[in-house]
């Protein structure tokens, strides 16, 4: 049937772009999109605002109506079978008299996966599983990795001249990139559940990485409702080095501060309103990055962005930990004495990381380079 | 008329397509064009292959042979009216009864440009100049900035990891970049006239700096067209520090030694075929790299690739010499001990120095981005 495959990519390529409106809101919960179709004509769409709120099924259900008996549910995630904050998709469905079910993916918790399916099938509903999966993938990086593997999805954003160099060696910095650039990290900032920055960086550039509305670049009501929910932002701060002062401190917004032990300043820490969390490594020298991210996603925490300095940055790089790197990249040349990318302390070519370069881009007056390490398997 | 347009446009087209035959074998001359039209049907087309040879003009001609009566000419570049190796093209246009000629632009020999086109209108022939002069001048970087400042157009080829990094701290240095990668810089030596490479470089890769062949990834033909024109060699060696054993004395092929004064191998270079040239700035401490490309340009080298390392790519940088940077990104990270893309001795942001990317494109497993240095004006 070509006529009912074209429509089915049409259609699910719909619920695709409505899972995407929840692009900045959905934290700790998947973006998911629905489509509700009958005799060839959309009787209803919907799509996951944020937590707490209707599911995207119940929002197209609720749109359809009556339409929805013998419809067909394109959604891009299993619907699920269990009640959490609201009662089982799987269930709305079928009592919507809904005829068939095309998901785009599984869902990613293997505890769960395939149950909502299934609940659907034993209803007697046409089931199919696995179109436009890739692009339903894309979608939930984070969402995804959380539910297998209990981490986060861990993006590095930096931003570096064209001989890759993020600083001046007198630690001269700002505005190496371009406004547009810039407006790039305050979406990544507002898609991700924490952003994560260290005691180096925040000493020299005073960021106070919160997720601002009029920097978004996004339209207002969109951008309005992307500051509405502000990332939890985290210090790696070992030796709790950043004064009160910092913009960090000042600006509203949930704030954790990881720590090797609590001595110094935690009076104060306590006092901004910033939770302390001690989490030294064994040789008592760093912060525990791996157990701050696992941290991170025991309490929701999907997507998380790094921005750092070199040294923080090469560590969670050096350590296994990231999934994906974003470069922002200059049109200049900082020349050979200006401060590294990251810091990593490779001796021979045998230890060089290789990348997957997934895609390039113009922003604005500079490139934007999305790479993944590629570990020897 | 707009058909009469959209004709001058698809056959001054053609035109730049046949002089683009001569990319690899014109040097010093130009590459340059012609297609003849008579009655909107090609009736005559020719190129320049090299020097001592016919002019684009001269060989469209005798493909046309009587047709050319009445014919309009499309040329890349204004028809020459003085005598070199080969007799006035603009006396042959005059003779053949050509009615109308197109040229993308005027000679940039400031004392002979529109002399072709005047003595062409003096003969009663229609003349036009300027169609698709953008795609005109780029054909021709070098010769137009030969004659014009008595200057090679200077390009400097870098191969990088995404960090910046040209090699490890310990000299590891090959393959950073793929075959493809590999097979384009042979493509910009074999359109150059004139490789320049320095002692640091040549001592830690052993390069031979030829055009092969086999290596060039081009129809076997147009590889071997290219490979019979070598461009002349030439090692910046200070202090003749680079020994005879290198493939660079072994190889066959024009070599030109650059050095401060004869001093210690001079003897061995000279037996070995080289030629040496002595070119001290004024504190007596490098070769004067200003003096060296004048006296390239003397020699007819239009366009110049420098292959060396971080060093004296960085001098040449630095000291404003540099027309085009074009450097191949490989996906992977060297790391933070690992040697600088170009030695730059900048210390405050004022001096980072402003890049405008002309072009980035996918080159086998790497990126290659070209980019040119923006003086402040």
């Amino acid at each position: 049937m070509p006529d009912q495959d074209a429509l089915d990519s049409r259609m699910m390529a719909r619920a695709l772009q409505l899972a995407y409106k929840g692009l900045y809101t959905t934290e700790p919960n998947p973006r998911v999109g629905c489509v509700l179709v009958r005799d060839g004509e959309i009787v209803g769409e919907g799509w996951h605002a944020r937590a707490g709120e209707g599911h995207a099924e119940v929002n197209a259900l609720a749109q359809a109506g009556d339409r929805a008996r013998g419809a067909t549910a394109y959604v891009t995630l299993e619907p699920c079978s269990h009640t959490g904050k609201t009662p089982p998709c799987a269930d709305a469905l079928i009592n919507a008299g809904v005829a068939r079910v095309v998901a785009a993916m599984q869902d990613p918790n293997p505890l769960v996966a395939g149950k909502g399916l299934a609940r659907l099938r034993d209803a007697g509903i046409q089931v199919e599983c696995g179109l436009q999966e890739a692009e339903a993938r894309a979608l939930n990086p984070g969402f995804i990795k959380r539910m297998q593997t209990g981490m986060p999805y861990v993006r590095v954003k930096l931003a570096m001249s064209l001989d890759g160099r993020t600083a001046m060696a007198n630690g001269e910095s700002q505005w190496i990139t371009g406004p547009d650039a810039r407006a790039d990290v305050q979406r990544l900032r507002a898609r991700s559940g924490a952003v994560i920055s260290g005691a180096d960086a925040v000493l020299l550039d005073d960021s106070a990485l919160t997720v601002r509305a009029a920097e978004l670049g996004l339209p207002e009501v969109e951008a309005a409702a992307a500051a509405a929910r502000q990332p939890l932002r985290v210090l790696v701060d070992g030796r709790l080095r950043v004064p009160l002062e910092n913009r960090l401190f000042r600006e509203a917004g949930p704030l954790l501060v990881a720590c090797k032990l609590l001595r110094g300043r935690v009076q104060g820490y306590v006092f901004a309103g910033a939770e302390l969390l001690t989490l030294p490594d064994k040789a008592q020298e760093y912060v525990d990055l791996k157990a701050l991210l696992l941290e991170l996603a025991k309490r929701g925490c999907n997507e998380v962005l790094v921005e750092s300095g070199a040294r923080l940055a090469g560590a969670f790089v050096n350590a296994g930990l990231v999934d994906e790197l974003v470069v922002y990249m200059a049109p200049r040349l900082l020349g050979s004495r200006a401060r590294p990318l990251l810091e990593l302390p490779f001796d021979t070519m045998a230890e060089a990381m290789q990348l997957d370069v997934t895609d390039m881009r113009v922003v604005g007056r500079d490139w934007r380079i999305t790479a993944r390490p590629v570990f020897p398997s």
